[in-house]
């Protein structure tokens, strides 16, 4: 009989809230220092605007809506319903799709550059476990209808810039898709990049050792993996790795333009010291075209917080071309987890009430509720116990709720000589109605 | 081939995003202040949480969504698939049935009473139409777990501080269910209770005459009805309406409960003046069982902007019982036309980016990146224009981003000479980089 939330979901209590909403804001906050604006879309989309734009995995675990109504009614073969015949809207899946969509749709009225932030729930049929949920929060930037490399310095800036307002050190590793073509072109496996690049993203992982056992398997000749072992290198700083791949990819137009780009990023960021070099990193290879970004935080064993890169062709799938742009998103959860890890989460971000209104009897109800309205109306926070119950009871909620004092409201005392007890220091103390208001006002201040 | 957003759905861009967070902050503050805590859950639920329990209409008008996978696998048979068995999981609907689940699953761990609020969307297969959203958000406070009537007298309360944060002058109607039931004991139609509210809460749209002839159709009797026009009337005031029913229900013990209970309320309240008893108030009768109340914007033809009332049992559904508790909600859209019909929101809620970098030339654009980097790290917000183009269009850019200054980027300027123009005034200042970031500094103080 006891109900349970949907597997994969969670709720979210006033602890939870608080810490979640602190990093919300400070995000925003960088978002619009950045002049990013916030957009928000609707949780669902027609279904047509989500299937096909993820690959058939993806397809697999968007969740699709019922149709209203008689939902059988457009279905052709009724011992083989087809999905898009029962089914005509579908949850969010990401945030960069309903972005495409936005733009394509209101392309005429936009100016672009366009600049937004979104920070909203995206949802997926995903295999609940440890850390993967169903609904979870994407917070993106992206900027659309400019080719220039100005923004990915300023998205680098901006990274710097959030994480630094939370207080995460952290290092981001950058590669360029051109980087990778060079390469490829430089060792004669043009055709089969992207297989490459799979493989060599494990590199953290499987090693040195396990990259050229796994390109063996997938039949890259010894040659190719002899060619190829440079990119396998680590380097001791951003201009040493520059200037090897400089000379390995000389020959490489790619490549030269790529290592360009790269520098000329370089050269402009803020905080160049937490940028690295790794042309391991393809994140999703398919869909970046320029710069690729990748954020780690130091000091704790969590993956990395944050991702993206120039991607072209963004609003192509909707048919408006030419749209080049670059994205980058915060993983929200696990920069939770960083913060709880590392205890970086500032105290009085919970706002727990100030103060419980204790009640011991019926005949001081009035004088204290209005103890609470004025109290109230200067923005003290002031819970105020309904019922007239032992006050043992009374106590133990108040310490549960989190509420720094009580004030003990019973009617022998002089009306003038109200209780009130500090729960953190223990300390007690009498005082008048205007002494009261004083101290709860200096309180907030 | 241009994609659009679902039928009865809405994008936020920042000017919309900006107007709501305004309320949004406002409601939090005034729920903080009455101690109610935040609670977020999840946006779907397992379709049996939420099946049931709004009626067959409600029912129909849940979004359900597609079981993953074989969504046919649970299906006995095919040619006529349950809802139930090709949908397993349904999104939120209201945010009442959510939080008795909530309630439910985590009575062992909840200290009592429970006080949330819950600021988040729902979505309702309505068939859309001006003013009615499938998705929208609701904004809800509740406490559960206590019978006090002290509940309802924090509840009004609440209504009219976060009423007043907003700027909007409202009336509160308040009605109480004991003296609907008290009513239709004296007038002995105790078993058509429900029938005879359901006709008597239009009287402000069909009038005295239209009440009795829906009732005639219903099969009142002359004799019933004439017992019943005492119920239409309307009073000039709170105590002579109070007057008026002590005297008429003097003989139905619910009734003088019913006045004891509002008495008890009204006596209490901060602002008596703004409350309205309303004996044709009856809100979906079926689930209120003491006070209900219903918020009108005055000055404004909106309609209501919030409603509530006590309801027990809220957790029976789920095998809980004896919960009782108060409610009462927000309606946000409603609240948004009221505040910009009655032009209420005040100038600054929208965070326009402060500047926007204006490129002539390449050869100064380090020396102007820096200076975004500077003002970024004072916390101004900059856009820095990506892309050498005519000047003509970056200020267009300018002015469509309601950036309220704008900084002229070229090399011929002598680099300790940068011209900043006011787009709100139109002057144009020349200053030194010192000046410069002082200038806006203080713009944000």
């Amino acid at each position: 009989m006891k109900p349970q939330s949907s597997k994969g979901t969670r709720d979210f209590d006033l602890i939870q809230v608080s810490r979640r909403n602190y990093v919300i804001e400070l995000l925003r906050k960088a978002f619009q220092t950045f002049s990013f604006n916030p957009l928000e879309t609707p949780s669902f989309e027609n279904i047509e605007t989500l299937m096909g734009k993820y690959g058939d995995e993806g397809d697999r675990l968007i969740f699709k809506i019922l149709r209203s109504g008689d939902f059988m009614k457009s279905v052709s073969d009724k011992s083989n319903p087809k999905i898009k015949e029962i089914a005509d809207k579908a949850l969010r899946y990401d945030l960069t799709v309903p972005l495409a969509r936005y733009v394509s749709q209101n392309s005429g009225k936009l100016s672009f550059p366009y600049k937004r932030y979104q920070i909203q729930p995206v949802w997926r049929a995903d295999r609940p476990q440890k850390g993967r949920y169903r609904e979870f929060l994407q917070c993106d930037a992206d900027v659309v209808g400019s080719n220039s490399l100005w923004q990915e310095v300023e998205m680098i800036d901006l990274y710097s810039f959030a994480f630094q307002s939370l207080g995460i050190s952290v290092e981001i590793n950058i590669n360029n898709r051109k980087i990778l073509a060079g390469i490829a072109e430089i060792c004669g496996i043009e055709n089969r990049l992207i297989e490459f690049t799979v493989v060599l993203d494990k590199i953290e992982k499987i090693g040195e050792e396990g990259i050229i056992s796994e390109l063996r398997e997938k039949g890259f000749s010894l040659k190719e993996i002899t060619k190829l072992k440079p990119a396998f290198r680590s380097f001791k700083n951003l201009n040493e790795s520059i200037a090897f791949l400089k000379d390995w990819l000389n020959k490489s137009e790619q490549g030269r333009r790529g290592i360009e780009e790269l520098e000329f990023v370089i050269k402009r960021v803020k905080d160049a010291g937490i940028l690295k070099l790794n042309v391991s990193l393809a994140r999703g290879l398919n869909y970046y075209t320029g710069c690729i970004f990748e954020v780690n935080a130091l000091n704790v064993d969590i993956g990395s917080v944050g991702g993206g890169g120039r991607y072209d062709n963004l609003t192509a799938m909707f048919g408006l071309k030419n749209i080049s742009g670059v994205g980058i998103s915060f993983g929200l959860d696990r920069i939770m987890l960083c913060l709880e890890d590392l205890n970086l989460l500032p105290d009085g971000i919970i706002q727990f009430c100030d103060v419980v209104i204790i009640r011991v009897d019926e005949s001081s109800s009035d004088d204290s509720y209005k103890i609470a309205q004025e109290l109230r109306s200067s923005g003290v926070s002031v819970d105020y116990y309904p019922d007239i119950v032992k006050i043992k009871k009374q106590f133990d909620y108040a310490e549960k709720s989190g509420a720094s004092h009580v004030i003990i409201s019973e009617s022998e005392n002089d009306q003038d000589q109200i209780r009130v007890k500090n729960l953190i220091t223990g300390e007690s103390h009498l005082m008048n109605r205007k002494e009261l208001l004083t101290y709860f006002q200096e309180l907030k201040n």
